[in-house]
């Protein structure tokens, strides 16, 4: 179960980047789990869902519709940002795509966990984050310490 | 995507009804939420699994080991009783099997939320509950309803 | 600190009945807790503050004045339903005042964690409930085993 | 309702500055809210005692008992982490004294959700938090934004 965590709103990049990073999930057998929203989770789900993958969206509203399209198990939360603690404990280890404050919350619960955390782009210089530059890069990471 | 719900210690016949609800469950073609934990939740989770089909365990403690053998999709929470309101939004029509406090919690929300409730067993008298008297008329009636 | 749980529309009766508890969960030193919002909860909290007392309101929307005017202290969980579990847990003893499913699953959760729960009017035939006829029995009941 | 967010193992100067902020917001007449442990938050809760203010702990695990003796008002959630997010949305600003991954994680939610951040050491280079070096500082800035 490994996370791919970003903001609802991506650059064309961080989709790029989001949409690879599902795609390896995928082939590497593993279930992705995201808050099941916009920008980078719709792209790392699509990614995913491409190839042949299986995703977790954990919704942070009361509406399973709110998950977008490549959400193949929506979970239903109500929670609001406490949702974003429900996807550090379950993820394994995570990849942060770019990402807002949201994201930051995220990274900052998985490492509070002992998870490992690849991000590309977003937020710089925060101690125990693994820095790397592309979704193979991420990817690998990730499972070698799985 | 259906909710069974009951207590970790089940009566054999709890186990028996559990089994037989989580098998009608993947015949159905449904995904099966449920606790992630022992009795109802183990029982109806293996009949699910046993038949082909998915199961998503919401789990209350901090760790994903916690699930069940046959818990194909576990969800680690940590958040406790808080777990049973998770369960109820996520599942669009519910089955309670027998069940002690922590599944009449989870019948209520589901009331509250305006979902469909059989119960086999259990808390009697539920204003709002379908009591019915076999795991068949239980998944026939939720599947009514969705 | 005790709970006093109830729903949002109260009748003229449960709205006596809860402007009493309050009272005298005030004169007795008590911090009352309760969900902050209209109903059995506005009537508690105003009789416990014009006797004097204190009220937490643990709310379930992400906006603080959401709480009734005699809320002194409000808790913003954004978390809907599952604001319930937090005020099972919070209080030590509890008072249930009429109420509808979302009473019925802070019931079911205090009987859980093992408090006491002393019931006005409201769901009958719970195992594990002491049903009192007046808000004196029911404040007495509950300090008798705090 | 301020926040003071910060680890439960603190250096002595960690200790000081929060010791000083709970006093400041004591005699500004505002309630202090924190996660209600040790270290930093025991330090604010017993300043802001000790100066007549008022402490709301919102805890993670399920014991009211797990609270520091400074905090007037427990509240418990059982929900680990999650309290984070509870925190956040409670208090209308906030000061953080130093921190780990669990106040950075508070920061993140609190400037998601627009809140003013007063930070005293710890967490460098995080946008939209307003760094100070003096608990005046950051109960000043504080209140200048409520």
């Amino acid at each position: 179960m490994v996370g791919v965590i970003g903001a609802g709103a991506a650059s064309p990049q961080g989709e790029d980047w989001a949409y690879e990073v599902g795609r390896l999930i995928a082939l590497r057998g593993a279930v992705l789990v995201c808050g099941g929203l916009g920008g980078v989770m719709a792209a790392a789900c699509r990614g995913c869902v491409e190839a042949g993958g299986e995703t977790l969206g954990i919704l942070p509203g009361p509406e399973g519709q709110a998950a977008n399209p490549w959400v193949t198990h929506p979970v239903v939360t109500n929670m609001g940002h406490a949702r974003n603690v429900i996807i550090a404990h379950t993820a394994q280890a995570l990849v942060a795509v770019e990402g807002e404050y949201g994201t930051l919350s995220e990274i900052a619960i998985a490492l509070k966990l002992g998870r490992t955390v690849a991000a590309l782009g977003g937020w710089p210089g925060i101690r125990g984050v693994s820095y790397v530059d592309s979704p193979a890069a991420a990817v690998d990471l990730i499972f070698q310490h799985l």
